[in-house]
């Protein structure tokens, strides 16, 4: 069994399949080590949703990194079809973000404005226009902002192709493995220590999602991340009900290959449990009926429940640690994480390289940006 | 393969191998054929309430039917245990029938007193009372009829271990075996054609729930019945919510082994469909919550459905066909198939034993009582 | 609810499914009644295997039936990718029937020779160069009968398509519906009687598969079709174990997208019943072992069962009753299910258009070809 | 939320459960922190046998905690459904250790000799008699090894009843939370840091199963246990083909409730990995097919894997660490887990109120018996 590689991943969620991918590519041989199964996690209960204009409104360098990691997925998708078979069912629908109360149309118009001064394509369709294009729409909605651009992928199917696509190009994956520590030399990592053994590697990444930061402390780092659970839930309708993604402040609904409908998603913060609760899912059935009446006759298919990682200041940590050389960190896109893959692969396949990356990106996702207290 | 029996039972749903594991008992030779899996419709989705106090109200025939069949059930759990070692999880943990309106308090306790005037146990507790054994349900709840001797059983379990007994005592099952029609000579039935082949018996019982109308088209018999779909759900807690069973208008909520809690069930009339519809489940969660708000932090687990049959004067059909001989009819049990199954199998094996069985019932649930249109 | 239609279509089947989508194309009004779910049966438990020139191996009209269905699927997937968002997963991966013994090998051969000379491609693939190609082989196999154009689709997703497409196109499914009896005046067929009340059609087509036969009793009309029960499982592999299908004599193996493979399939003729049986599998685990002794280490999935409708003959029934008027049959596609679902349903559209089919595979596949016996 | 207990009990498999129904019975308070699910790993994936002179078969401390533990069954069944209405299929069915080469024929009646030396009873069934008692065995079995007081449990319903159990006894479950470290003060321990804060307790006991190890480097004890797989599934026959357990050298057959047989299991030391490799079962399904060819015949349910600690010396470590005070550990039941729960929660229980526990079973299970390395 070799036991030495040039990347160590940890984690085969989204992001760690991501740069596997990535790095691969390049030529790099790299394993994931996993401690459950492949997509076992937050990946596999993502809606899929790619609301790069949606969830991050305003200009930052989080917005940009959405709009890059979004441009990337038509090149992706035939990519990964090509290397295995997998359609990752990308579809650019456009995101209806619906409004129902006075204060929301001002405010969804002025966030218009403002997407529009930055070159973001998205507008105002009123509620008449708007009936035309989703009948399933309640009357009660007032108008939505539009953005054309925004899209979906299946979230499971993605994070599989990635993995599988890694391998394919010479990669392994070891799932049922946990990191138990670093392997340190002064302040350099030389790999893992695991429950199946040691591996060294030239470089180290953690993408464990929300349980990075238990395995960072094993290096000494405090990476202050939180849990969210969120609790979502799929029915299928026999026609298509909604053309585009509809989003509300208390819900959305995606409409997924075959008349499937995602509808998520609650927001638990400080829990690991995966759990649904009765409470998750009734009220998020109450308010997809008020947005998409029609719902209510679909057909229940499952509930499900995933653990985002979030942190202080809301930004996702990207990048290698200040002291401990050759350890990288990808983990807090909450829930972007599936959006953001894409080009957390590159970014940190690119810092592995030694390329530079965008200037803004270093320092906002860097790890010392909140002080981090190194123990 | 033989292809000769005492009798021929179409159905391994709950009432069918009530029947064949009576016949067994009595030493009849017996087949069970079934067009799918045994307990694989209406008989797995009950709750297993054992409501003969709680559903059926007043005195009638179906009454005492129903309060016969509830003192078999100890017996009958011990037999199985010892024939299949399987737990039906038989409780006689009570049952409230709740009032949230002052029309229910006055409607129930006139109900208590005209039971308590048959000789029936039932008395009223009032809200405080209620409060102190049963602390989860709402301060909304202004008292109840609590109905001790009702109780429950797991219903997947009643059915498969009775067609397991049935089995042990020499019965065969074949599932996926559709009945196309009767063998008949002259007035009698001789057997059933079967897409596996020809099967004579001395007498054929359908037992076919909610399908059974279908079949005896073929006899040339109009049954009426029609179906009643129910969708249920389940959650699961750490610690018993609730003692008894919890009984409104609007759903019920039965303790099950563990912490599980099923609650159920709508009401759909004439659909065959097996679908588990959002509007269906989501009114009921909101029903639960209404009556025990602590369900609402409990654990989702699943939701399924169900087709009762249903008859035009909400009776069974329990008998000999009057014009076509031996065969006889077990079906139109509606809400009530798990707790009036142990009752019809003895009833259907007396019938066919030629002992005579109580007057009011072989008129009551008769076939031609509604005139039965012979085509 | 609307009860008359151009056409009505019994078995939401891949058959059933591929007469509605290719009627609904052509603008007719369409409803399929399935007794069950959509895909619930054999469509769903096939390995989607496309062996044109592999299973039919000899010119026939059953032959050019194949290769013109297998022609149509580049089309078709990209229509019902486009029509539903769903991807078929078609894949012309070539076959290898692969020789064990010499005398397979001299018949392969012989074989090759034959369809070489009707114009088919296929070529000897030698057992070094076999090795080059497929590693994963064991060295056991002698040489392999290559067919490039033979492929694969995914059979549940195909079918699940074709379903949607059909209704995105306008037509109706009612699941759970059973169909008691046909409607007829004099010798014509005006609709159906079903559990859920009469539906009237100018047209009816029976495409329900093994079932269809007992359906068929009901005009009067004795089809003699006979069920064979085939059992499959299914395997994942972390790399493409595999690149086109393995088809020997006790088994086949294919490879879908993913790293899974299907290994299939038994064959018990007579029997409806869905189980899967431990011999079943073990001996195609064997089977499998013996060809690519490499699938000893793929990790386990699942194994299911499927009822496929064989006739006498060999022949699948396509075509219009000879008596009775605007009654049609698909059905008696025994393992090519998959394969002949595109040009049946073109067939089935052609006949009820009126417009006239090949003379050969109007005599090969109709009705009375075998003496029918009309009761 | 609470944060102080008498005990913190880590791990929600069956001997952690059972440490806290025992301690609960007591009057402590307990927490059990899971860092998955309870009943979610090993402990459900168990056949539930309770071999204590089957799988243990000389004088040894072990072999007499075996058989203390297999006298606790009864009595834990009865108070286990008692409190929490869940059965646990306790039956006292007998094993045969059947003998299938001349040399297994003189090896097993030199061990009954020596059981019965031990006053244990069992006994030598010559092939003959066999066949009566159990008719679906191979006529290849010379004979047997019967041992009429072993016999089984459902291994999930004890873990859940355990579980569920201690709850209604006052203890807390907390699923989904992992222990990070363990909070010391000198050599005491006081209590964990875990993914949801921090937990106080007056002692901390570690039941982690295979995944022990791993959080005792954490307080510097290095423990020696690895991890073995074992592979194994179920069939469901009609009829109870078999008596009690068939146990041979390649698999075990064990008859469940309602004619399931669980067959296991296969030994893959090394790996956490809980997959089920195809050559895993079909081995198994080959040794069955030897012993029952009957078994053949039999419906598949379905396969699954669980990962079992073991240690060098292969017994159990039970006791309270010797330096660190108030750490308690119990693990390395290897295949036995199911045997040895009860008992394990009685001495655990003992050893935390100061009661002495037996001296052999002090010296034989405690952690410095193998030279321990504090780091």
């Amino acid at each position: 069994m070799r036991t030495h590689y040039d990347v160590i991943v940890i984690g085969a969620g989204v992001i760690g399949c991501s740069i596997a991918y990535h790095l691969s590519k390049r030529g790099k041989s790299v394993i994931i080590l996993e401690k459950g199964s492949t997509a076992g996690k937050a990946s596999s209960a993502a809606a899929g949703m790619l609301g790069a204009q949606t969830e991050l409104e305003e200009d930052s360098p989080l917005f940009r990194l959405g709009k890059q990691s979004r441009t990337m997925f038509p090149d992706l998708a035939a990519d990964l079809k090509s290397l295995t078979g997998i359609d990752i069912e990308y579809e650019k629908n456009g995101i209806y973000k619906v409004a129902r109360t006075e204060e929301q149309v001002v405010r969804f118009q002025s966030l218009i404005n403002a997407q529009n001064q930055l070159g973001e394509e998205t507008h105002w369709v009123a509620a008449e226009q708007l009936q035309k294009g989703e009948p399933a729409l309640s009357t009660d909605v007032l108008g939505a902002m539009y953005i054309p651009n925004d899209g979906q992928v299946s979230a499971t199917k993605l994070t599989k192709a990635l993995a599988q696509a890694a391998v394919t190009l010479g990669a392994e994956i070891r799932e049922f493995t946990e990191v138990h520590r670093f392997v340190k030399e002064g302040v350099e990592i030389k790999g893992v220590e695991t429950n199946s053994g040691l591996n060294r590697a030239e470089h180290v990444v953690v993408a464990g999602g929300a349980w990075s930061e238990t395995l960072l402390k094993e290096a000494g780092v405090n990476l202050e991340t939180y849990p969210v659970k969120g609790e979502c839930f799929s029915v299928k309708t026999r026609k298509r009900l909604i053309n585009g993604t509809i989003f509300s402040d208390d819900c959305y609904i995606v409409p997924k290959a075959g008349g499937r409908l995602i509808i998520g998603a609650t927001e638990r913060p400080g829990l690991f449990d995966e759990t649904v609760t009765l409470d998750g899912i009734s009220r998020l059935m109450e308010a997809a009926k008020k947005v998409v009446p029609g719902v209510g006759e679909a057909e229940w298919e499952k509930a499900w429940a995933g653990i985002r990682p979030q942190t202080k200041d809301a930004l996702p940590y990207l990048g290698e640690h200040p002291e401990l050389k050759h350890l990288f960190v990808a983990t807090g896109h909450y829930r972007n994480g599936i959006l953001l893959a894409p080009v957390t692969g590159e970014v940190i396949a690119d810092l592995i390289d030694g390329i530079a990356i965008k200037k803004d990106w270093n320092s906002a996702f860097q790890m010392n940006r909140i002080p981090v207290q190194v123990q």
